[in-house]
């Protein structure tokens, strides 16, 4: 992985009647962010679209101009309301042709008589994009610039990441603590934005929890720098024995 | 529920760090999109962002104004990292300030002298907003015009939309009927696509499964007009008859 050192950052944008409709619960966005923070990429953004055309050029044209790098999940498949890389053609202004490197992978793939209409379907990219290879159902994902389109089902998606790790020039890594306290929230709220405030280039979070019949409060502190971690911690650690809560977990 | 005849739809703003970086896995937008399902309203779109004041108001202001109804959640407790009420008011140039039922409410909730200052910034909302109630744990949510503001934690949040009923004027309930059939998408691409050609009303998804070994595919058909979604299960079954597909399940 090649590093960067200006501000890295992405966005996903899900291409998704199923999502919207509330029959399919989204897990790609999780799988996406934890494959990022591993490369130091932030999300910044989330969008959660319709498969509508005009819809999905819109937003591609908005999103990729706004951030380093776009994931797109969905709508790569064979059936009618796959309609992600005929609108991102649309989105460049590009033509929507089938790849020659796409179209070799499917034909092989499928046996002899197989390989019909609605399978060449999937070998159809915008013109110069550049494939994301697939290791499970061979049907490739692709890339064109900063959009980078991948497939909706989550095993799927999951095992073409790691195919991208080389393409994606990374940042230094995010880092996350987690100290969980058996406190509420209101109890700490006041000492702890005081913290925050001393270090504003840290990110912390304050979220509330209730496990095992106890209430408690997880602070995620997230930066690219463990010592300024580190540094708020010490603050956070000041506040919490004057108050004498309990620590549960600090890692 | 009143009712009414022009398109109905709503947006979902989740603003949340939690979510974005990967921690936390959002299972609100399922919640809710059901919810909206059975009231007749339509989610027509999802983001999730950031904790930061300037993404928020510009964020509510760009949605609150194509959508019918905007759904927001998480931000409304009472850490540092809780900005939402106070960038929804920003956003609709209104003070940030007590409202008198919210401080009532939380002063009889909370034991004499633990109404602290972090509590007490739950009663903090944008000038002239309606309370959501909340029978979990007291802190209301809030709407001002088409902005309604529910927490982030799932449990909590369920439990108040109950209350949102007759706060929504609805639409004809969105009915959705599922084929679940023995083939794979590539199978049928070519005479699905005619029938949603043909019905351009009605919107027709597919989705692949694996289950139990084997492969299939959901068609999920979706509409307010139930005579249509039948209309074109009767136009789907022509084909499926035809290439002796078996079917798992249609209901």
């Amino acid at each position: 992985m090649k590093k960067a050192n200006k501000k890295l950052n992405a966005a996903i944008v899900i291409i998704g009647n199923e999502v919207l409709s509330g029959r399919t619960q989204d897990v790609n966005v999780i799988n996406i962010s934890n494959w990022l923070n591993s490369l130091g990429v932030k999300l910044d953004e989330v969008r959660i679209i319709p498969d509508i055309e005009r819809t999905i050029i819109k937003t591609i044209n908005e999103v990729r101009r706004k951030f380093t790098y776009i994931f797109t999940t969905g709508g790569i498949g064979p059936t009618h309301d796959d309609i992600t890389s005929k609108s991102i053609s649309k989105a460049f202004k590009v033509k929507y042709c089938y790849h020659p490197e796409a179209f070799q992978i499917l034909e092989n793939y499928y046996e002899k008589g197989k390989f019909n209409t609605g399978r060449k379907k999937m070998a159809k990219i915008p013109k110069n994009a550049s494939l994301i290879y697939n290791p499970s159902s061979a049907a490739p994902g692709f890339f064109i610039k900063n959009v980078y389109c991948l497939p909706g089902v989550p095993s799927i998606l999951k095992s073409m990441l790691g195919g991208l790790n080389n393409k994606i020039i990374g940042g230094k890594k995010i880092i996350s603590k987690t100290l969980s306290l058996r406190t509420v929230e209101s109890e700490i709220s006041i000492p702890l934005e005081k913290v925050q405030n001393k270090n504003k280039n840290i990110e912390i979070g304050s979220y509330p929890f209730f496990k095992q019949g106890k209430l408690g409060v997880s602070l995620v502190l997230r930066s690219n720098k463990l010592n300024l971690i580190e540094k708020s911690i010490k603050e956070i650690m000041v506040f919490v024995k004057k108050k004498k809560i309990k620590i549960i977990i600090n890692k």
